[in-house]
């Protein structure tokens, strides 16, 4: 994937460079779009991506705001969630319960944050890039919530699958709980919300309680 | 579609009652996904859907604001383009050249506003309509600029597809710089840049020059 999109078709002659390069990278990342993760959807018998995913999480802010335990700029929590999977375009979806795919994950996500960034005319690369390490480092307000919308928006799609990616060999309730708890650093009406969801899948046998049951 | 997709699976009791209202639309939103439109992928051999469609336009709207003819607000602008199609879940879409279609489609989306805003609390369902209602409206910096990003997308992807929709059977390239021609409410630049690209399309054959040459 050396070559860019646009290069299958480049833009006539006559576009402001500064204009054809962010048209170049907002054309780029149409890949999003094509990379899938693990969560089935509500609405469909497919896998979720990771624009739809995106989309979903921007949304969410808005309606759910007002349980933030701390105050947070929306549109900022905004821009942070609609750019937070960019880097995937490169990197790759690393799924939530996969520790191996985990260990080389934030090497992989920096490289790929280089790439895909850089596209952008310097001013709007670096702005980019600094929401996204601030998402990343999760030491604002807004990251821990665009990041607790992150782990809520696939718990919310597991309860309506049943079980969903709780039911991956070797996932225990426990497990969830602890990949979850992050929802707990930015809102606690939201984590009680979340914990009662898995509490109940687990009573219904969609998350197993021990990992020898399965 | 009388039913509600969390009707299928409710949330369980211990959830309080605004919460669980939030989260139900929450969930049922999750159709957007399923909506198709004309627009053919840059990225891969499928059309778009709306959920992708919308979370692309919302993060055009960082990059490109710059252009804006009058400033805007870009979070609020964000949030414009976040719900813009939402009442496609019941309206369904409107391909942008058919006629017939675009009718009666004020009426439909009327009743589908108030059919998917309702599930909120009813301070969220009037903040929502409001922002629907101003979109749609046109009459704020914000929304033009918002109708200009929703134009403009599937130019880029028409551009990426040679064509795309612009070779829609009866459609001329004066029809789609009629039906284009709004981006330039919000901003001459980016006007310019999409005449651009349609001129040449139609130079190369990608857009009929008259009716009667297809």
């Amino acid at each position: 994937m050396s070559e860019l999109l646009v290069d299958a078709n480049p833009f006539p002659d006559g576009l402001d460079a500064r204009l054809r390069a962010q048209l170049a990278f907002l054309v780029e990342v149409d890949r999003l779009k094509t990379v899938l993760r693990q969560s089935p959807l509500a609405a469909a018998a497919r896998r979720e991506n990771d624009a739809e995913h995106s989309w979903h999480l921007a949304l969410m802010v808005g309606v759910l705001a007002e349980y933030a335990d701390e105050p947070i700029d929306i549109g900022h929590t905004v821009q942070l969630v609609l750019l937070h999977d960019l880097v995937e375009i490169h990197a790759g979806d690393t799924p939530l319960y996969d520790g191996a795919a985990a260990a080389d994950q934030a090497a992989r996500e920096e490289a790929a944050a280089e790439r895909i960034f850089g596209l952008l005319p310097p001013d709007q690369a670096e702005r980019m890039r600094a929401l996204w390490d601030e998402f990343e480092a999760r030491r604002t307000p807004e990251a821990r919530f665009a990041k607790a919308m992150d782990r809520l928006q696939p718990l919310l799609l597991n309860w309506m699958a049943r079980g969903g990616t709780w039911r991956t060999p070797g996932v225990t309730a426990d497990e969830v709980r602890a990949r979850k708890a992050v929802i707990g650093d930015a809102s606690t009406a939201l984590w009680a919300a979340g914990r009662r969801l898995i509490d109940e899948g687990e009573r219904r046998g969609w998350a197993r309680s021990t990992a020898t049951n399965s």
